[in-house]
């Protein structure tokens, strides 16, 4: 067991600053002041640490076993010139607001990347969500990005947070192994006319099918919001639109389950998928 | 506009007993006890009446516009032996607990069919979910399956409520055209011992993938649920056996996208889509 020091904490008031900040990253005002946000269970907090995010608070229930992966944790938040809190388990239910909280939590920096950092590998894969509402969709559009090999996530004009509890959530992890672009509507369309490769669209007139689109070409896949689908033109700035089929008369598919089609259909022009 | 009657209320006060019994239906135990649930919003409202779904209370916001759609909703209702009942946009608020409330919602009663409505015709396409925890994950896959013309979803074991306010919101009206059947898992594996066609199932070890898998073979798809996957003996109680091929090291798609992949692999047999 390390020693206590000051940067080891043992904390019993839910009045204490330390937590009263970890509280305040539940909002996206906090989240900004502090330019980071919280992941919840051992297990995503070491991932992310593994993957080069900044641990700056790991938060440790007192009935959490001691162990080689929670050392790691422990030493990659110190590393960082982080601090460990420990905490009862009754206050920790009280930060993440939730009965069967996780026994470990970390405040984790925030980090995007610019537009240029898309760039056109062969076979890079590159997924871009214009205005996105739901933090769920998110999320599990963000886990469907990593499971099948996607460079990243582009988020298009006024999305909602990425960096929000419930979409962390819904990422179950996969938010630290998928780096986030963040731009305008005009800067996404400036970029889009330098960029060499493919932009593909799902479109209600697209007379493409998702099948038949893997290619070597670097891709971004584009897609509109739960609302109103592409913009005209964002439409206009794709190469390829593609219309999932569905029965005649149905409404239409939830965001996250029509990119995830896509994402399969897309897929594997890299190779590598197993 | 429709005389004023008894089947037709003005109520300002939440606690009338009318309204409490529509709030009732915000929990489990609520919608057990009256065999309803709550839909929101005057078009899935009216797609559920002409669908065959009781509309017990038709419950209209004032500021709500009459319109031809509108009387078809208050007349469903009404001939249903229902109540129409108008309230303050201020009380709706308070019934649907959220700021947007839309300015109609009804209670409809619930309907669920026996597992003897599974009948193997050619083409027929299932959906099976095992113990399925989400509601949002169980909505989504109710719009999945409807939007590509499958004819039902059997709800295996202990699920989530698929009539809970945040499913059906999730299925954004599809709930109405998806009959549910409900069982445990020794009924499910009886019946699948007489069932004709294919049961097709996803599972890490599985040597198929989602493509090719189109036939007019009736077909089963069996979906574990989001923690564990399929158990073995629902594993082994398929005849194929499908992995969705991702990055190596990754760890797993979210329920209602993997569904929507194979959903989207499946369709087709019986022809129809567009």
């Amino acid at each position: 067991m390390a020693e206590q020091t000051r940067a080891d904490l043992v904390i019993t008031s839910s009045a204490n600053p330390e937590i009263k900040a970890v509280k305040a990253l539940a909002t996206k005002k906090g989240r900004q002041q502090q330019n980071a946000f919280v992941s919840e269970g051992l297990r995503h907090v070491v991932e992310a640490a593994r993957a080069g995010w900044v641990i700056r608070r790991l938060i440790v229930a007192d009935t959490q076993a001691p162990s080689p992966v929670m050392d790691e944790a422990r030493q990659a938040c110190l590393d960082a010139g982080g601090r460990v809190i420990t905490v009862s388990g009754e206050l920790m239910t009280r930060i993440a607001k939730r009965d069967n909280a996780q026994s470990v939590i970390a405040v984790i920096e925030q980090k995007t990347s610019p537009l240029s950092d898309v760039t056109p590998e062969p076979g890079a894969l590159w997924v871009a969500l214009e205005s996105v509402r739901d933090p769920g969709n998110l999320g599990s559009v963000m886990r469907s990005a990593d499971a099948f090999g996607a460079k990243g996530l582009i988020l298009v004009g006024h999305t909602v947070d990425p960096f929000s509890i419930e979409s962390v959530r819904a990422t179950m992890g996969a938010i630290v192994n998928v780096p986030l672009v963040r731009c305008d509507a005009a800067a996404f369309l400036d970029w889009r006319a330098s960029w060499p490769g493919r932009v593909v669209g799902t479109h209600l007139s697209g007379p493409h099918r998702p099948e038949g689109l893997r290619a070597p070409t670097p891709t971004v896949l584009l897609m509109g919001n739960e609302q109103a689908g592409l913009p005209t033109e964002m439409a206009r700035a794709c190469d390829t639109l593609v219309r999932i089929p569905m029965r005649p008369g149905a409404d239409s598919l939830n965001l996250a389950a029509a990119t995830a089609i896509m994402l399969h259909g897309l897929a594997g022009g890299a190779g590598g998928l197993e």
